[in-house]
């Protein structure tokens, strides 16, 4: 199910500035090879279901991680999460939302309909790095997503400085 | 609701050597002044809903993280999670599982039920040290749990070199 094709992060994100500080980032921490960014709400869950320009794509293999704007077109991030936490193929998916909102009724909201953790944006550039390299190394090492094939227990994990490709 | 006295993070563990590991670590991090040791299932469930040695605490008083071993005396980890979903009191609170296990089953089973997020300690005494530190990291500073009081968009997260106390 998970092979070399496996879409690592699934980048869900309108704001072109948002998405070239996350994939600058994430290429600067050399954590991830695969993101496949996504521009709104509708392909996300054509991406995520095998639909529209999507059909065909096995559903299966799911990111390993989705980070979700709050703040979509067409189909809101509210209806992606309950899609994708309402479907047995993706409900274990580890979901961080990604907002420049900090409103309380928000925050409980999201966390009630199953979001793993909430991000607000940083608005300077460079926190805005070092909260997207500290979010890879949280879900894509430390984390253990479902479907990650076992290493064995007891492994070391990578330390930062090894991790971040020095 | 929340105040001085807020535990920041309940700690639910029955293996000593665990919990004097992730108290050294916290300690050392300076990320968190407020721990709560609970030994088993059990326990975990009256702090959280009030009952037994805890009657008459303020259960809208939610630690701002749990971290779950998974193998408890008592009650089952497994059941304490499902009752801190089950309740609107408790149900939004982020829940990290702890555990030495890595089988598949388990981990995709635990993320169904609720999970935020699952680590495997690693066993090298350092490692998990420099787990519980970016577990504390991201869960106490990036993170946005429902209950933190706001503090305005837009802010910047301390370094890790100013979190950490230098």
């Amino acid at each position: 199910m998970l092979d070399q094709h496996t879409v690592e992060i699934l980048l869900v994100e309108d704001n072109p500035d948002d998405v070239e500080l996350t994939l600058h980032a994430f290429k600067k921490s050399k954590l991830v090879n695969r993101i496949r960014v996504i521009r709104d709400g509708a392909e996300a869950l054509d991406y995520l279901f095998g639909d529209g320009e999507f059909a065909g794509r096995d559903v299966l293999d799911v990111p390993h991680l989705v980070l979700l704007d709050l703040k979509l077109p067409k189909v809101s991030a509210i209806e992606v999460l309950q899609r994708i936490r309402g479907d047995p193929r993706t409900c274990s998916i580890p979901v961080v939302a990604l907002t420049s909102s900090r409103e309380e009724r928000d925050i409980a909201e999201i966390y009630k309909l199953g979001i793993n953790s909430y991000i607000v944006k940083p608005v300077d550039f460079d926190q805005f790095g070092k909260m997207v390299e500290e979010l890879g190394y949280y879900w894509l090492l430390l984390n253990q997503p479902p479907s990650r094939p076992a290493l064995g227990a007891g492994h070391t994990s990578p330390s930062r400085s090894e991790a971040h490709g020095g």
